[in-house]
């Protein structure tokens, strides 16, 4: 056995020579962010060996200096004898770490309102058919000596008028002592059905008529948690942080490859259950003093592999041809089925797939963007990891899946990070010095740059002439914020380490530009093969709605600049917030919408993109800023004057 | 900590001073049969000290000639030193055991076809809504990508013809790996219910058609299961075993008693499930070459506690004024919540209770003997632990229960044992020698004796005059198999150790024959009561049916000349057997049988005896052989020339 200590965690492990330092990290819970997970592409996996030595291959993601500082990739290093390892901070911690944010409810109601709004003007009402309702019950006597299950129905029969009463066995084992214990007073949670009732938990005293339910996005970046007031049907309170599978690869086909590994798809059920949501869950319980027992239902969105993972399901064959998804439409499941920290009855429902790549977080964008009732053409884009389009109104929608990425939330690039505290979210380069001038989000130095600011970056690069329309950095300007590695690679520092006192400077470099550029060319390409499908064009459209981790400071004309979005007129764009959290908390808060839900997975039509004559072509056309057809940006055209 | 060596089991345990013998024993996992439960009223925990000392009482139970031989009950003995004990092998042997005994097949056919008849006479149709097919889906291709789940529900929407589809979560994680492997080529098992179909499992290739179901009766003393193909509605294999929770008591009281304990109700749960029910399922399962997950569906019957346990539900309160039972109706409950070795999904069904001391296995009793659909009048009396009555016809019914205790099934009975091999089903006596003639189960020699060999020896007591009427020995007789003790309590040697090699002597002493005098004595008189609660008596019956673990070779005219059953004519008697098992198989077997054992379980009445006036002077006087008042007894009379 080999001892591998982790100085910057002050943990020792052991493991068998030849063991790969990134699998060996994993083992010790040490997290390496690691988004390509472990194919050397990425060159995120970046550690400092301290002493001892690994079998290794040079790779362009290290330069000759950080060789000699004994930097390696932990994802193609072998341990072969005892070592120290320095893992870097910013690779551990909140980049795309597990940190819990809550807050931001003021920003959100609007953006809730304005759904609920949308949905009530179109006839789905507001109710759950979930209740809690403290009841007294006779004690028993000689003479009235029924038992006590019977005693409970005689009393939702004569009082609450149903006749068929079920309940489960867990509830059973309860009653008796509880009974007593409470002198008969009780407080029951019940679903009503039809005719039936279904007692789903049975409390000692009176608890109280409060019922909560839990909306969940589940993001291959970030997750997003709402704890709703299911009497109320308000949102009370959110928490947030990255998805814990991101150790696992960046993207959903590196997380579904670890799946097929042993023990991988249990190790991804629970990231994403014990590591990601349950966490996020007791700090709102907490933060707000509920009882978990109180929390009766669940409605969760995510893209098609992220249901699979939350279930617990074998993606694999969802990204092999001819890519077929495990289900649309998820069983009846229970909190305890997929050990989520909520009543153990708790009714958990998944917002239903359209494709394997187009997922119930798009079905649940669309029913809170509202597109299935509007007269009006919407082309609704969701920038989170990968990207998603829809384009449609009341009569039809389409939608396709495009191949971007997580690079719209920061993945993909060097020091790219979540739109969370210490994000760069916006960027003015000053023509002259190129100076950069940093909005950051919080109140703190700035750790990385998220999707919003990455873009602003590329805009202002390419009209302050740093960067071509290629975006490959340009060689003769006279500044120490561009400079150029033993490779001839150009980055550009956003952030010197001095200026904040961090551990390494915040740059972006050609690596980062260029899979930016694929990833926005991937959206415009889609958008633009979607409408040519249906034999349109971008004049036909009505109103672009932005959604997903973006994240509200995208800038729609910097955007457009760069050919991410068209070039329309700007009063057609809207930023709709996370659209796939807004649809879960309708489908929360009522049953009609759950039902559009239903409707909508079944009557959106799927466009597999990577079949569709032509689309490559468009594809690598779009691969340029704005694009090889200038002429399909005339605003942007005449801003760059070419 | 004190050592314990148990030289008999060759095991070696530790303990704290202190403990009771007879808890150390249970924790070590030696059965030290205790029906009393640790009452020090039954004396049948002795065990032999062989080194050390405990701190113990004298009791009647040990005469002074065996404490000099070490021995003490180990129910009243706390270790005090480190001790070396032997458990004399008959107490954890099959006396009763956990001896697993099948067959008896072509015996049972007669009585579960008579039943079946019964029952189709009356209209109950014989069918199951569970099913099984082998199905061949097309495989897909990227123009007919629908997802995994889609594929098969398109397939029974087609060729099924359904549209409502249900299925549970572990079977979707079954379905992605399951339908590549088998080339698409799968077999389902549904259950139909109106519009809705339920798959409960899928396999992969063509596993037949054949589905099993379990019918269990879940006795105090003894447990038995049987095999039964639905598809054919046929029995096709038995088995039976002692109950294992009789190592915390012998009757109800004792178990629920013991069930109040820290953690005592998981044991009793654990024992009844995975010590009793589970190794009787592999047994069978094994024999017969079944595959467990074939086994979709179970109907159990058990007295109202047993079925609490079952469930792993707190019994206590239905021992305690007003005798609150927990339930009546099971809730609807899987294989796999109670842990039975089942098709997880398997449906599990308990017959309905009637009340805390008529349970299901007296419903499923009245089902297979058709009193619901009798035009005469039936007494029917289950002799199993303690004793229920049931009084009625197709219009009404009437059920009481007797606290008469195991003695029917050989217990409370210092030699008493089940009637499985070795036991004494029959006895007589020589009138001049009271030389014993013994009727043995199986080709063994004699172990201990069974019910129906008590009612035998008692009888033949009274009639050769060894004992009185109040059951005493007579001092005056001239043979060696009469004797008394230090204590002046007399017994009878059924078998002396030498005659066929034993450990110990088989004999039945006064307290014995008193306790039976009891059980029989409580029976009688509940009858007699329930009839009198109508203003009947018993000139009004003309059926008399006896079920229950006394076993078919219960000697009627014996059973009537010492009181226990009334003196009325005796081709009013028919012995129908395991009552309870054959309801259970009928409802396994038939929707209609399982409606109508609800109909029976709401329409019975329940008469507690223990508050109805002027019980207990008929109990008194039914302590009597036959009783006190003869002229109850016309035939008896002549008999005994009283």
């Amino acid at each position: 056995m080999i001892k591998v200590l982790f100085r910057s965690h002050d943990k020792e492990v052991y493991c068998n020579k030849g063991e790969l330092l990134l699998d060996v990290a994993r083992m010790a819970d040490i997290f390496i962010d690691a988004p390509c997970n472990g194919n050397v592409s990425c060159g995120k996996c970046k550690v400092k060996l301290l002493n001892g030595k690994v079998d290794t291959e040079k790779t362009r993601h290290i330069s000759d200096d950080e060789i000699k500082q004994g930097y390696v990739l932990a994802c193609n290093s072998k341990v072969v004898s005892d070592i120290e390892v320095d893992v870097p901070s910013k690779l551990s911690s909140s980049m795309y770490g597990m940190k819990i944010e809550g807050g931001g409810k003021e920003k959100d109601e609007a953006i809730f309102n304005r759904a609920k709004k949308i949905a009530e003007n179109h006839n789905l009402k507001f109710s759950t058919n979930i209740r809690k309702k403290y009841i007294e019950l006779s004690e028993p006597t000689l003479d009235d000596n029924i038992s006590d299950v019977d005693r409970i129905q005689r009393y939702v029969r004569h009082h609450l008028g149903y006749n068929e009463i079920d309940f489960r066995l867990d509830i059973l084992r309860k009653i008796p002592i509880l009974l007593r214990e409470s002198n008969f007073k009780v407080t029951l949670t019940y679903v009503k059905k039809k005719n039936k009732l279904t007692i789903i938990d049975i409390e000692p005293g009176d608890t109280g008529e409060s019922l909560y339910g839990i909306a969940i996005d589940i993001g291959t970046t970030s997750v997003v948690v709402c704890l709703v007031d299911l009497v109320e049907q308000v949102l009370i309170d959110k928490a947030s942080s990255g998805n814990a599978q991101i150790k696992y690869g960046a993207d959903v086909i590196n997380r579904i490859v670890f799946a097929t590994k042993k023990n991988g798809l249990d190790e991804l059920h629970k990231a994403i259950i014990h590591d990601t949501i349950n966490p996020l869950l007791h700090s709102i319980y907490e933060k707000n003093n509920i009882n978990r027992d109180d929390v009766i239902s669940v409605v969760a969105s995510g893209n098609t592999t992220m249901a699979s993972l939350f279930l617990g399901v074998y993606p694999d064959y969802l990204r092999r041809e001819p890519y077929i998804p495990p289900f649309l439409k998820s069983p009846k499941i229970m909190g305890e089925n997929v050990e989520l920290d909520v009543n153990p009855s708790a009714y958990v429902y998944l917002a239903p797939n359209v494709a394997s790549y187009v997922g119930g977080d798009i079905t649940a964008g669309v029913l809170s963007a509202g597109i299935w009732a509007s007269e009006e053409n919407v082309l609704f884009i969701d920038l989170g990891t990968n990207g998603e389009i829809v384009f449609g109104n009341q009569d039809f929608m389409m939608s396709c899946a495009c191949s971007a990425g997580p690079a719209f939330e920061g993945g993909g690039i060097r020091c790219g990070m979540r739109a969370s505290c210490g994000a760069i979210e916006n960027i003015k380069i000053n023509p002259v010095t190129f100076e950069p001038k940093l909005g950051i989000i919080g109140e703190c130095d700035p750790i990385g740059i998220c999707g919003s600011g990455i873009i602003d970056l590329i805009c202002q690069m390419i009209l302050t002439g740093v960067i071509d329309r290629r975006g490959k950095i340009q060689k003769e300007l006279n500044t120490p914020r561009i400079r150029f590695d033993e490779h001839g690679i150009g980055e550009y520092v956003l952030a010197f380490k001095d200026e904040y006192g961090l551990e390494n400077d915040i740059t972006v470099n050609e690596v980062d530009i260029d899979n930016f550029i694929r990833a926005k060319g991937a959206i415009y390409s889609g958008a633009s093969v979607l409408l040519e499908s249906l034999g349109m064009d971008f004049s036909v459209i009505d109103k672009v709605y932005i959604a997903g981790g973006i994240g509200n400071s995208l800038n729609i004309e910097n955007a457009i600049t760069i050919g991410l979005l068209p070039d329309v007129e700007r009063e057609k764009f809207q930023y709709i917030g996370n659209s796939s959290l807004v649809g879960s908390y309708l489908a929360l808060i009522s049953r009609d919408a759950k039902n559009k839900l239903e409707e909508i997975a079944s009557q959106m039509t799927y466009v597999e993109l990577s079949v569709y004559p032509g689309y490559m072509d468009e594809f690598v056309s779009a691969c340029f800023l704005p694009h090889t057809n200038i002429e399909n940006f005339p605003t942007v055209k005449d801003l760059l004057n070419v």
